[in-house]
């Protein structure tokens, strides 16, 4: 069974969205091993909330073979380029991580460091939303991957 | 105060979509007069489900001055972009529907007809998730032309 991280800042300000993550993050255990890492956010101003996160993120980040960061401006894929995207990686055996940001998004720095940008919407959606978007979007791709009929 | 509507098919499937959609329709409210109209879904094969669908869809938008159909591979905007979109047919005094298709999209008769498509994303998301997603974003538009602080 393959492997994947999806690493965020904080937790969820209510619980329907705690629901809805938990719902979808079951879903996508029956196609892959999901671990949910919730990291504390960074403190002071954005700039430096921003800089501690980018530390905590590279220290999760450095053992992975294929990191990812959410970011409305990252490279925009349907739900089957993104399936297949994905299929390409884990055939390859390689480890991924997608990390979402805190309410600021970034360490500009890390941005420039980690390659892959993965956007789910051009369109900017709170960060706890965006976490059950992705792990919706990864449910979706193991399907769409297996070939079964999802519901949209 | 605006009116907006916001018309979609059957029921969200769980309790925690149903609070996400209540929490957002009730920020909206701060801001423009919504009404959520809920229309049931067509039966039959997918495309005899899409012609009733349809049907009951052109009665609600035949006096709507814009309405909008929610389509991944519509106009995809930034939340800026749609801000300032919704801003202009708003400061023109126009009535706006956004109609949400059920499992199975929208006719295609009634693609043709209706001029204005909303790509929320790319990628396809379930339909009682998008309602979610319209109501925040719709939310964030009111917030980005008032220049109020929003959090991501």
């Amino acid at each position: 069974m393959h492997s994947l991280q999806v690493i965020a800042f904080g937790k969820p300000k209510s619980g329907a969205l705690r629901d809805l993550e938990a719902h979808y993050a079951t879903l996508l255990r029956g196609h892959a091993r999901l671990e949910l890492v919730e990291l504390g956010e960074g403190r002071g101003d954005p700039a430096r909330q921003l800089k501690e996160e980018a530390q905590k993120l590279r220290l999760r980040l450095e053992s992975v073979r294929c990191p990812v960061l959410l970011d409305p401006a990252g490279a925009a894929r349907t739900s089957e380029a993104f399936a297949q995207w994905l299929g390409a990686r884990l055939d390859r055996g390689e480890s991924l991580a997608f990390a979402i940001g805190s309410s600021h998004g970034f360490d500009p720095a890390l941005k420039s460091e980690v390659q892959e940008k993965l956007s789910l919407s051009p369109m900017t959606f709170p960060h706890d939303l965006s976490r059950v978007l992705l792990l919706e979007q990864l449910y979706r791709a193991f399907a769409i991957l297996k070939g079964k009929t999802y519901h949209k």
